[in-house]
């Protein structure tokens, strides 16, 4: 389990300093480690934003890798740090739920509060955690601390709910739970839930969009039209050929899907 | 040719973990490799600048770099993958037009299909094969896997049209190819079309501006006025100083530039 | 002295090949140099904010680091390139106020002008002396360059003023530097001063906001309440519980702070 590598999930953006204070920080306390950034576009405080994409990435990294993931409106509030060693990677993060969906899909074997002080920089500031806390935390197991060392045993850990779509006698209904770059609206029905509903006997309903069967890929429908794909992590997405699905359908997250069968 | 520098030109932009994944997976497949981001900016689907950049950025990096590319709206259908070694080195992208700026420059030694599955994540995305397909493709032949194993040979390419300027007996018309983020529009007319051009005996013209003469850098104008200057990709480029060139004269890709002697 | 650590303060962007080509550059020079955004998001030709990320920044990387900086409207005219060994780091920027604010911190042991055109790439573009000037300089002197090679000694370089608060009797009087990616507004006023102040004995005005008391952490108010806190550079800010003060409380730079006591 020794890769060196360190992953980065926050919303502090890439206009400031932030992002690059935390590498600093990583490289001066361990700099065999190598800091790779899963993203620093989660929308501000946005919690759940930053819960999925991180269980969406996490796993196509290596076994040993640190994921690091900060959004964190509560920062410097009495929440809890949090380090978690799973069978294949430890996390960090802030005990507000950012970390529980990726772990929904890890094999937990020690939860730990990330108190000991020995670990951070100093003074701990009140606003960022991510450069005094999680950042330096994160480099010193890199460099080879037991977990142990960072705190004691943590009970319970926030959750967040994940939405499962509701099974209906011909319908699912789902919700969009993300929108990506693209405009795509990835929902939380999982492609497995739809296998054998190919072809024109499914019908997806997604805001003003109709949709029949499920498309292949993107470009299978005419440019400016709708589909119904599984996208990349499993999930089933709404596109539009050579557009934004969210703009052209205004979609958002929470909405409505139903995949119907007839 | 072991310089384990991967670089990565695509549309995926950074707020989602698209990026960072591909990251893992070569981190997993091949931890010696140092990957660079060219850049992710490209508007979705962009072929085009996505080619420019590419072909703007790439031969700035050592002999036997990877140069991965991925602006593929066709993710998923039938358009082939391609893998491509030259005298300097190797590029990876759909066979969609985005490498040919790229390889105009470029001496070129083999170019094979891009389809021996056990280079990929299994299964591969309809959607992803930024993640499934070239990532890992790259990091394999960055490992040292010879190029002739990820495919037999390929035909043709699609090559997309360099709009060449046009020459007649007192002008030259051109066009903007690329808006960079400073606003500044980047024409097809290389600065050695305009040699010994340079004073007052030159007139350039783009959208309402007029201008006399190139300048030998952006502030040679006062502020807020245009000026033509020869850009660090040796094209001529519109600018304006301390603005947006493309926002004051309302200029974009594809608008015609026009340079006149008398 | 060796960290082999690059890191890169820039107005560039991430849309375009700016950056990653600099990296290319480097790389190139300096296999071993690992190359660290500090941030790439500042303004085009915002000097300030440059100065103040750097300055901001650069103190979390370790001794040794080489802080590149170029925020440089004036390329290609004649304000010189600088080079500058402090007690733990070098500088490398163009002489426009950009390296100054980080300088202020520092133990100046050599200023040099970056003029050795041996050092850079050849030929020099007019208009792109990140990757032509600095980004080679930088490497080279990664790989053992003794900064006296560079160039010669530099006398009087730009420093920009920084904007100290003005104390009176019963009242402080400061401004607002920096806007940052979550809307919070960094002020000019040092929390140092602010020691004992806590409590409703205080009152901030920021605009047509009003806060008594200084707040520990940004949740310490209502959701959607501005609150005066410490932020991570040891200056007080105007922030927004779960919202961007700036857009909030329309604050913007240069725009004036009373912190009042009575």
């Amino acid at each position: 389990l020794r890769v060196n590598t360190i992953t980065l999930t926050t919303d502090f953006g890439l206009q400031d300093w932030f992002v690059g204070t935390m590498k600093g920080v990583i490289r001066g306390l361990c700099p065999k480690a190598v800091v790779v950034d899963l993203t620093h576009g989660i929308t501000p405080g946005d919690i759940q934003s930053g819960a999925f994409a991180l269980a969406a990435g996490c796993r196509y990294f290596p076994k040993g890798t640190i994921h690091v993931a900060v959004v964190d409106p509560g920062v410097g509030s009495s929440r809890a740090a949090m380090a978690v060693e799973t069978a294949s990677y430890v996390f960090l993060g802030p005990d507000n739920g950012v970390l529980s969906w990726a772990l929904e899909a890890e094999q937990i074997k020690t939860v730990r509060r990330l108190e000991n002080e020995s670990c951070f920089l100093r003074p701990v500031s009140r606003t960022f955690h991510g450069r005094d806390v999680f950042a330096p935390a994160a480099a010193r197991l890199c460099g080879g601390l037991p977990i142990g060392k960072v705190g004691p045993a943590h009970g319970e850990w926030v959750r967040l709910p994940w939405p499962e779509p509701q099974v209906r006698t011909k319908e699912l209904r789902g919700a969009i739970v993300y929108i990506d770059r693209f405009g795509n609206a990835i929902t939380n029905i999982r492609g497995e839930f739809l296998r054998g509903m190919d072809g024109p006997a499914v019908k997806v309903k997604a805001g003003r969009a109709s949709v029949l069967g499920l498309a292949d890929h993107y470009q299978a429908v005419p440019e400016g039209k709708p589909s119904a794909v599984i996208g990349s992590s499993g999930l089933m997405e709404i596109a539009v050929n050579g557009g934004s699905a969210a703009v052209k359908l205004k979609l958002k997250v929470g909405d409505p899907i139903h995949v119907r069968r007839w």
